[in-house]
């Protein structure tokens, strides 16, 4: 097998090597259609033979240009995405020909309305609950809607045949995932929670999706066989962490790597780049458009109301992984996440007797030392 | 005519009024609904035989109750209504025999899901946005949701024809609400702009609608006779203020009086509590559900999104009020209003080229000075 750490580097340098693959692909022809959230289906992007380009961006530099046209008080996701896209500098931005936004969550469904102003701007209308026959209805005609505007603006015809095509492939990348993480946690002495993460986190930005699955596969190959690794194995005594809250971006794997430092050993993220979004699959065998709006509308996010997937996702999780503390990410001005930090934490320390932190952050470098202290103290308090 | 004084009073005392007459109706046997927003279609609580009750609360004392629960980012109207509900202490929320909310904004709709511990809960799904057919569709769902809600609970029976009448009965509070600023517009010499507020702010809470309405047109005959005030009087060549935003609850009558001491002339508010509220009617030759669905999905505020409506009230009150300057407040926290200071600052400016001024505000009474000093030095350069 190929070296491990080149393959992992292959994941870490995704996002920069997006920028070389977005340039061949335009030329090719191709279409691209950037989003920002979990709840997009990228299957009916797929079948409309687009490239489905994740947008949210979580750097410091473009939250000061998101500051200069809107308020300060949203999250830095939602700040440094408009900022990205306002500032003209973002290929990734730059190369999409129709941006999709769902109403998610306040800050975001506001912050569409000013990227209308910016590039074609598809927008579907998400339901706040995820039970209910109307609310199954709205969802699936908005299923219908987005195919009518891609079909329009990329001047395509989108087929039963290859929405079927693409649920395939977007469900063989949901169980190559979910095997990889169930090898990683079957065989803890070979890959570092930081290593992992390199290569769930990025992997929405391997545009040639093909080589990023023969990579992954390549990766469970080596778990399951590979020698134990001398810095993973330092691990197998720490506290088993549950890492879960909003989506951080690229300053995630900084945070993993403050947990790691501290002597934690990350089990899990159950976030939207990890597994809040691979959890669950489209029902091949359904109408396709009420299958994708289904398999959607469960995705266990703070935007519904109540949103009891999450809770019973965290129990499941704690439970599987036998986790002894749950740090619980928390955006500043996302309030959704926010308010769920109260039930989350009956749920862990009451219930399920189990450490819980919550670590509200925006996402600046000059928090990092406070990050710091905060992790390492909990850390310090589960290995008593 | 009864002294205007008399009048006044009897309006700025009806929330503590209220609080002897809910115990009197209590007594009596009438169900209480209590609710926090003016997307609740009051009609179909009127048609129960029930009292709706507004429960949302703005007080400095129940903010601090509501951080011990909920976390400390949430704009004050959320915190303080979710303190009060939970303090056990207040007459308005004890009263309450079933609670209705709305998923509006992401800090109101996570925050009713703590309510349902606390009371009976009717947890009404509002669509993001007010076009569409689909959105239709699902709000007047709700309309009969809501109905079979309050029969269960309050052992009724909602008819068409009492839909009918309360649809009525609410359409002619609205119409009294616009002959009453309507007059209040073409006789500015009469009533002081915060005399108006004391008397629309605290209408809601004169349980008595026939005596408050009975009031309110003693006070238009007053306007349309009366003579000058000489407090009034002076403020004739003063900068014409339009107010609009969030909702403050009591604090709006401080604010006002702020406004005006610094010499400014409200000419307008633009809030839920006036404008927003009782702007349109309900169509009484329509289908009962289908007509209070299509006023109440028209309201003007920031949760739907695109939000063209306010703009467009917006641009027409400018107009109609000949406005000098408008005031824009924002609680802190309140994303979609904090948003929506963007392209309204853009209308009133670029547009209209009128004085634009956004005052965010935790309504904490420590920052009245700062208030104090923004607002006049605002009305300085608008009198300039």
């Amino acid at each position: 097998m190929e070296q491990k750490k080149q393959i992992i580097d292959r994941f870490k340098n995704a996002r920069s090597d997006a920028v070389q693959e977005l340039n061949r692909l335009k030329k090719e022809g191709a279409k691209i259609a950037g989003y920002y959230c979990t709840y997009t289906p990228t299957e009916i992007i797929l079948a409309a033979g687009a490239v489905p380009l994740r947008l949210c961006n979580s750097s410091e530099q473009y939250v000061q240009e998101g500051e200069v046209h809107l308020p300060r008080n949203l999250c830095a996701i939602v700040k440094s995405s408009f900022g990205e896209a306002v500032s003209g500098k973002s290929p990734y931005f730059e190369a999409a020909d129709l941006v999709v936004g769902e109403t998610t969550c306040d800050g975001k469904k506001k912050m569409y309305e000013y990227l209308r102003e910016l590039k074609p701007t598809h927008i579907m209308q998400l339901p706040q609950k995820n039970t209910g026959h109307e609310e199954s209805l709205l969802w699936i005609n908005e299923m219908r809607r987005l195919k009518s505007s891609l079909e329009q603006e990329f001047e395509v015809d989108i087929t039963v045949a290859k929405l079927k095509d693409a649920i395939k492939q977007k469900n063989s990348q949901r169980l190559a995932v979910k095997e990889f993480y169930e090898n990683w946690r079957a065989h803890p002495g070979v890959l570092m929670s930081s290593e992992a993460y390199s290569i769930l986190g990025n992997f929405d930005y391997r545009l040639d999706r093909e080589k990023a699955l023969e990579d992954l596969y390549a990766m469970i190959r080596h778990i399951k066989s590979g020698p134990p690794d001398a810095d993973v194995k330092e691990y197998d005594n720490s506290p088993r962490i549950l890492l879960t809250g909003c989506l951080l971006g690229e300053k995630m794997a900084g945070i993993i790597n403050i947990i790691e430092k501290a002597g934690g050993n990350i089990v899990c993220v159950e976030t939207c780049d990890w597994l809040k979004g691979s959890d669950g699959l489209v029902n091949e065998d359904m109408e396709p458009f009420s299958a994708i709006a289904e398999k959607y509308l469960q995705i266990p996010c703070p935007v519904m109301s109540p949103n009891h997937n999450r809770m019973e996702l965290a129990a499941r999780l704690i439970d599987d992984y036998q986790v002894d503390g749950v740090i619980d990410f928390v955006l500043r001005a996302c309030l959704t996440y926010s308010v769920e930090t109260v039930p989350l934490r009956r749920l862990v320390k009451d219930k399920k007797h189990t450490g819980y932190m919550s670590l509200e952050t925006n996402l600046a470098h000059s928090e990092s030392g406070q990050l710091n202290t905060r992790v390492s103290a909990f850390i310090e308090m589960l290995s008593i």
